[in-house]
């Protein structure tokens, strides 16, 4: 910092924020990542004070991460109330739904809201049936749309100045197919999404198959959206 | 019909269409009419055949009416599998919902597809706790927006040939206010919306009050989408 213009201020979010590509590629709806990122806020109750962080896997998955870290970084009393906000890259497994609603079983004021960019091995039914537990267990899952990403840019990202409308913006075909397979997850329908994935040149290709049973269970602004009825 | 050009072909649909004008009427959000008037679909399981049909409130609830004639008009048996869409100009008031569970009930292979326009009475704890029956036995209600307004004008209304794509858009803000108010009654908050009527000239108020359990329990998209965080 040159001396002449003094002390320069340092913009004390940086800390919690990601680089512009960075966000772009864990987000991307067609990207099929090895890591996962998990951009989360803390809103606690009664104050309007909210709290941001980012997180990574590591030898566990991030939601087992930031479930230790919550609990043992700070004396958090069951009774206390907050709203939990995460923004994940991928949906939750299995076991990693098992660990939140035990976690959400023990500090019963807190309201945990997960939006997600793609869904995680999604034909697998215990990482099926651990989204319906955790949905049963009063948490929101939704998938993320333009509107949470503009959110996620402004509030974790490390944008320039000039940029800061500039979020990236996906493909809609692709978040109307992961809405539309986590429906079927919710209803306990067969999946219907399949995703192949080539190497050279690196293409994410989809198949769509619709039984009897999903034009029977599927509300129709689902299909109409998804451009199937 | 003029006998030089032969029979004119009738638009076998026509019976069920309702007037452009009474369509932009009954399900414009921001009034408060008095009728209600059903829009419905019946896709028999199996056949890819659609059964369309309209209503209206007589001296008993429209919901009532489709109830009875449903049931009664042709033999119904208990197992038969099919999935109706209603697209309601008023949400249903806590008797029809229990009349509509009822039927439900007795009916367990029918799915039930619910689009609004208004929340009827939405401060009464009759009407949101029948709303609330509704989603748990199994029925999903929303609040229509322009997809639904565009997929009824097609199918139900009597529009002339270059008004295809014509259908009445409708304020945004009025549709997030009841999507916000929906959300309060399945989340068994208090209401935080309140309408208010000016007779004369007419126009519609409202007002949005929001504690600290709407913000702790409403999913920040819905507070996002209306603007309030």
């Amino acid at each position: 910092m040159s001396s002449e213009t003094g002390p320069v201020a340092v913009d004390p979010t940086l800390r919690r924020r990601i680089e512009p590509h960075e966000f772009e590629v864990f987000f991307d709806p067609r990207e099929l990542r090895k890591e996962t990122c998990l951009l989360y806020e803390i809103n606690w109750g009664g104050r309007h004070s909210i709290w941001r962080h980012t997180s990574q896997n590591t030898n566990k998955h991030v939601e087992v991460n930031f479930i230790e870290k919550f609990t043992t970084e700070r004396y958090f009393c069951p009774n206390t109330r907050c709203s939990i906000t995460w923004f994940l890259s991928w949906s939750p497994c299995g076991e990693c739904s098992r660990a939140i609603t035990e976690f959400l079983s023990r500090y019963p004021h807190v309201t945990l809201f997960i939006y997600i960019a793609r869904l995680y091995h999604h034909a697998d039914p215990r990482n099926r049936q651990g989204l319906r537990d955790l949905i049963s267990s009063g948490v929101t899952i939704q998938i993320m749309t333009e509107q949470e990403s503009g959110y996620c840019w402004r509030n974790f990202v490390n944008y320039s100045p000039s940029n800061e409308a500039h979020w990236p913006r996906y493909p809609h075909l692709w978040v109307r197919l992961y809405v539309l397979e986590l429906y079927c997850i919710i209803l306990g329908l067969p999946p219907c999404l399949n995703i192949l994935r080539r190497k050279q040149p690196q293409l994410t290709f989809f198949t769509i198959a619709l039984q009897s049973c999903h034009y029977q269970r599927l509300p129709p602004h689902i299909l109409w959206a998804t451009g199937l009825k």
